[in-house]
């Protein structure tokens, strides 16, 4: 579809939280169609996992976004689904990879949103497709389970902060969760909280570096647990990390579900998300670096720095790999 | 209401589509309304046709769009809706009208879906004037039945493309249908689908000529069948025609109830837009000739050559008359 | 327009927040209208105050708002507007007052933002209808500089808060200023920063009876500052005082200008919502009583306890002298 005023910033640049709205818009489609495909259950497939993704080339106003998917492994309750985006530039015809996600799904019945159905096999044209598949599905399993461990911190407020501090640039935003915002099942779409989760991520790190940004690259990010219908949802970012030309942000999703249940509040998602600031031309600036003050803030920059180390070590050795 | 950045494209001129969402809202206020006015089973009107439709003059952001609309005709089961746009600067007080659009309502009752409820009959000031609605509406149903034959076409992708053929600007986007598209029966608005379609063709024109292109007019558009909550929607369009300052595409709807339901995709609504291109100055501009490749789109081409002579045959005949 | 899911709360009661907004868009269209009605320099009229508004029955999914405005009173650079909206039940034929509302509206030249244009004088029916404008008019600019003073208070954040305390029940969210929320002088229009303000006000009336709840009526609100295109808004609300049925909130919104500009954050719109809770049934239920624990809380109770017992003499006149 045509990119429009307001999925864009005031520079023009299509939010990155755009982009992941529209991508899983087409993995739930593909694989809830998938899940329905044979004699069964009637099934809402769920998002359950977003891998990393890199944010290739920005898309701008008036530019229009192919997005593709393709189903690439099934196990027995789990989709992963391929999808690609292309901006494509239609007065001069140009086109440009702006994305590559892998998403996961599990098919939840629509009878009872707590059953999880079973998955039909896809066809594989080589042995060695569902090999690696397989081994992409083990991999995101332990992750998830990692990550779940790690929930529980919470971003404390913080009274007059100085620039460039933690404190300075956090921010959170709270959402009543509308019928638009949710699947067929009455839950929200992973879509919307990702797009929810940028924004918020955009606004820590305009405060820190006071120029125009974009959204450079999505961590994977594993969802928990099901927000449902009402609640009230409350998303909130902090800065982690700074190199010098990217900051790291992370993002926490908590649910409140006050009105008809006795339930407490809890986290449903969290994920790093990293960002460049652009100068008018759109050339890479240099970010203020983060002034760390408390212990877990200065563990979390080792943290964040191993995670960027991590990435560019990788980055290269994809770049030595296709250059021979 | 007041036209918005969204509203409109990045040359600041207002979608055609959002127009048409407008008047089929007015529409479907206005025969809901007259249905329930008497005492009977409550029923919702649901949009089953849109007379052709010319966009006399462009609407810009900041303008002010006013609908009025008015009930010109009643059969037993369906009422006619003549409804006039009008853009108004209000800035300068200057008013111009942008569209009269006919559209044909069908009332389903609110407690069974399928039964087609009882419209009150209005009053007529004249004689004549029942006898006029009389022939469009015999005339409308007659073309409804064959348009209805027409369908079962489909769009196939094409790889690498010329420039200029049907193929390279071919496009589709899919949707999936939310609670806020949706009457109270849980069934898509015309006007939403009529805006997604406006979409589709004015992205085909784009890619086609590379400027900025503008909504001329709207073929006779039949809702064939209704499109239910959930469902995701598949909108494709392909040109068909050009001619020196115009380009005709073809848009296709299909609806997909892949939850729930064990119905195979099925052709919703086709249409036929017309397009022109702009130069920044606002003055038409030449577009390129179609190339067709096939037998099938030198086909369609020599029908779209005979729609176009019929409407320009038609306006003289209708310039003559009021200039006589 | 047709009411939609969207616009409502799960109970199916159309959000106070969207009828603001509708208001505000009828009285910055005829307002903008009347002030470009004589040649001059062309303006648009941007909302400096709406007065006390009630919310006199609730508007529910699929009714029709009917909005209708009236300049009553204008001064050299101001101009009154009254706004009445209607509900429409398009199935029975049903229609109830709404709301009334009365809004000034000061016009800007599109040249120059920061200069007032004059305003054309309306023709008045009566002399008595002048004099009463003019009492009006001179009542709000009092209470406008009154307000100005107030502004200032900061919303601290409470950590572990205890339930039915302010700190339990005080939210606030963030909302990056976008162009479709933008008047065609690139400052946000007054009715998005209603509709966000109720948004915050009822999570916070929700969170603290957890219940479903409404807007029952408006304090006068007052628009110190414009907003530009690019801020982060920041709209944060506190319970200050409950009676047995109602909840009174104050809303804060402040504007952080963080790009491209070298100014503080700022406060731009301050007011008081009050809120009812309701059943399934749509009875007014008993509200917990607010647990103040600092002097400030105590202090703002006690003022809410004032304008709350004032309303009541007032609405007690009132009802006596129509039983006259």
């Amino acid at each position: 579809r045509i990119m429009r005023p307001d999925d864009a910033n005031i520079a023009g640049n299509v939010h990155g939280g755009t982009i992941l709205k529209m991508i899983e818009e087409a993995g739930a489609i593909i694989s809830t169609r998938h899940c329905n495909s044979q004699a069964g259950e009637p099934c809402v497939a769920a998002l359950a996992r977003v891998e990393r993704t890199d944010f290739l080339s920005p898309m701008c106003i008036g530019e229009v976004a192919n997005v593709s998917a393709e189903i690439t492994y099934t196990s027995r309750h789990s989709v992963e689904v391929q999808v690609n985006v292309m901006s494509e530039n239609i007065l001069t015809g140009a086109k440009k990879v702006t994305n590559k996600a892998t998403l996961w799904y599990v098919p939840l019945s629509l009878k009872n949103v707590n059953k999880v159905v079973e998955v039909p096999p896809i066809q594989y044209a080589r042995k060695e497709q569902e090999d690696e598949g397989k081994k992409r599905y083990e991999e995101q399993k332990l992750d998830r389970l990692e990550t779940k461990q790690r929930n529980g911190d919470v971003i404390l407020p913080v009274i007059n902060p100085e620039p460039h501090t933690v404190g300075y640039s956090q921010s959170s935003l709270i959402h009543l969760v509308g019928p638009s915002d949710c699947t067929l099942l009455g839950f929200v779409h992973g879509g919307v909280t990702m797009k929810l989760m940028d924004e918020v991520a955009g606004i820590v790190a305009a405060r820190h570096c006071k120029t125009n940004i974009v959204t450079a690259s999505v961590d994977a990010i594993n969802f928990h647990e099901k927000i449902k219908k009402g609640c009230v949802i409350t998303v909130s970012g902090r800065m982690t990390f700074t190199s010098n030309k990217s900051m790291e942000i992370e993002v926490f999703v908590d649910a409140d579900p006050f009105v008809d249940e006795p339930r407490e509040r809890y986290r449903a998602v969290s994920a790093f998300f990293t960002y460049v600031s652009l100068s008018k031309e759109g050339k890479p600036l240099p970010v203020p670096q983060l002034l760390t003050e408390t212990e877990d803030e200065k563990r979390r920059f080792e943290e964040g720095k191993g995670r960027y180390l991590q990435t560019k070590a990788k980055r290269q050795a994809q770049m030595q790999q296709s250059a021979q």
